[in-house]
């Protein structure tokens, strides 16, 4: 029985923002029955039938001679790779059997063969509510967790207090301003566009919002939003926004940083207002969710099972078809044109 | 009986680096005996015997309406304060008998009549070392807590790692090193002169040293001496130091933030390099020593006692001698003329 399998590899380097060019698309005939036949111990094959695409990849587009970095450089001619989710085709793995619906970290392609340590969630088990797969990497998925641990895990937020989200439309974003509402904060968000804006107070419940493409003088705006100060800042995008920030934080205000979206591409902004730190005897943590699995993942869960999927929480995703059309959902996911979470249906 | 007790005002708000014409340094006659029987409730009068002068007290030396700071501003024609010892001469405290050594936060004069709750520790108890005065402002002082808050409480360091610290020859920077040696880390200071960086390896036990102004490609300077990146950066200057040490942390890294020296007089040197506290997952830190005496003073002495006072532990101080000579020693201070602790000798 001969199918196509389609993968998407890492053609080059890109110098700025990544472009079609740096990716490789390539389809070749794919024989199902003779790949179960050579899978060795241990392996699994799976048809996928989601993949999720992060900012975070853009890191990973490296040389593998370049700066050291929390993630391994992608490496040039092989699949990209991220989190997805596939039905387990064959299986020489004692954990798993034809038919289960997993979530796992794996390459790019229709068909991948996967060691059963690349799995890390069936989904289809007794006890757990039977969800659509894309939920495990939207909703439930790593954007999700990292919202999770860096509002409540590291943000240590107190009913009353002023939370800012910057890149607030994303897919951690729109996470982190609706855990906080259920937290008693007062949630303010910045994202580049009105109809974001609009968004994040009419579905997902922020207080207030702002455009900072149109308000440019983004301290002023803030400080509106802010009466009573910052008490937490989510951090996504660095840069001016987090310098004006800096002067509207209140005493032990924390500022969990999760991304520099502003930074990825190499700008250079230089950040002022760092020794309000000091002053304000403010908390900044760096994080990478992947730290905060073992000791958090389950409370994760249990948390967005009993106020995620109670039907008031709102979830924006924007769905690519195809795995070829992945290079133009990534490149549009980082100039800001995805709403929510980006994910690929294959 | 009259004597003349000299006292030093807040005269004028700088701009930019304190001058003496900031300072006013008032003499007048002053009656021991009339003083005491004025004594009220409750309060206690003092002969002031040394005094302490910080850098810190540059940020209260700010405009009554400016910007809001962790310290209040001094108030114009007022004394300034900070911490002090001084013998009770005449006590309304049921806390305190004439003759009682007393450390506190207290007005510069060499009379003061200050509140019992000013008043912190009594120095000359049963069971305690017999000190001189002047090594409760120095080696047991507030900078020497500082120095524990930060690099123990914060730095959380472990034997092996490598610490750096900036203005490693003053008043913090010093005892920030010798413990950290204690304590099995690999020590780097800079500071800014070859006879301050000289002490930090013959006297303080550093491990290597460099001149700020000799080594003005920071970057290289430190990852020469940090062959193994950077786990604690204790912060004391900002600007350049701090963006250059970005690059070199390692990741986990700590980085306990005490002060920006360089920038107390409004410089502005905009940070690239804050990006690395993700990819490294960097804990920043700001921190003011008085949020932690509650929970870590008493600590902080066991420890001193302990370690600081065992005969091995260097300690360099620069005494001006009469409290007129205040201005000129704090401005000398803020210019890094002092070699550690600057104290003022009545």
């Amino acid at each position: 029985m001969s199918e196509t399998n389609t993968k998407v590899l890492f053609k080059s380097v890109p110098e700025g923002a990544a472009t079609v060019d740096n990716f490789d698309v390539v389809s070749e005939p794919f024989d199902l029955e003779a790949a179960s036949a050579a899978l060795t111990e241990n392996k699994v094959l799976l048809k996928i039938t989601w993949l999720s695409v992060d900012p975070y990849m853009r890191g990973r587009m490296r040389k593998a001679d370049g700066p050291k970095s929390y993630s391994l450089p992608f490496s040039i001619g092989e699949p990209f790779a991220g989190h997805g989710v596939g039905i387990v085709v064959k299986s020489k793995s004692p954990k798993y059997v034809e038919g289960d619906a997993v979530v796992g970290f794996i390459p790019w392609g229709n068909y991948v063969t996967v060691s059963g340590a690349a799995i890390t969630r069936k989904i289809n088990i007794p006890g757990v509510p039977d969800l659509p797969h894309e939920t495990y990497l939207g909703l439930l998925g790593m954007p999700s967790f990292t919202a999770y641990v860096g509002l409540i895990v590291l943000g240590k937020p107190k009913a009353g207090e002023t939370l800012f989200v910057s890149a607030a439309a994303g897919a951690v974003g729109q996470v982190v301003g609706q855990i906080g509402k259920r937290l008693g904060l007062r949630v303010v968000g910045s994202a580049g566009s009105d109809e974001k804006v609009n968004l994040l107070v009419t579905k997902f419940g922020f207080d207030a919002a702002f455009n900072y493409n149109k308000h440019t003088v983004i301290r002023e705006k803030l400080a509106e939003l802010c009466p009573n100060g910052i008490d937490i800042y989510f951090e996504n995008v660095g840069g001016a926004t987090l310098d004006a920030v800096f002067t509207l934080m209140n005493v032990h205000g924390r500022i969990p940083m999760c991304g520099m979206i502003s930074q990825y591409n190499g700008a250079g902004y230089g950040i002022k207002n760092l020794g309000a730190v000091i002053s304000k005897r403010i908390t900044i943590q760096g994080f990478i969710q992947s730290d905060y699995l073992a000791d958090h993942n389950d409370a994760f869960f249990k948390w967005m099972f009993e106020h995620g999927l109670d039907g008031t929480f709102a979830y924006e995703q924007t769905v690519a078809n195809g795995i070829e059309n992945i290079p133009n959902a990534f490149i549009g996911m980082m100039e800001g044109k995805n709403v929510g979470k980006q994910l690929i249906k294959l």
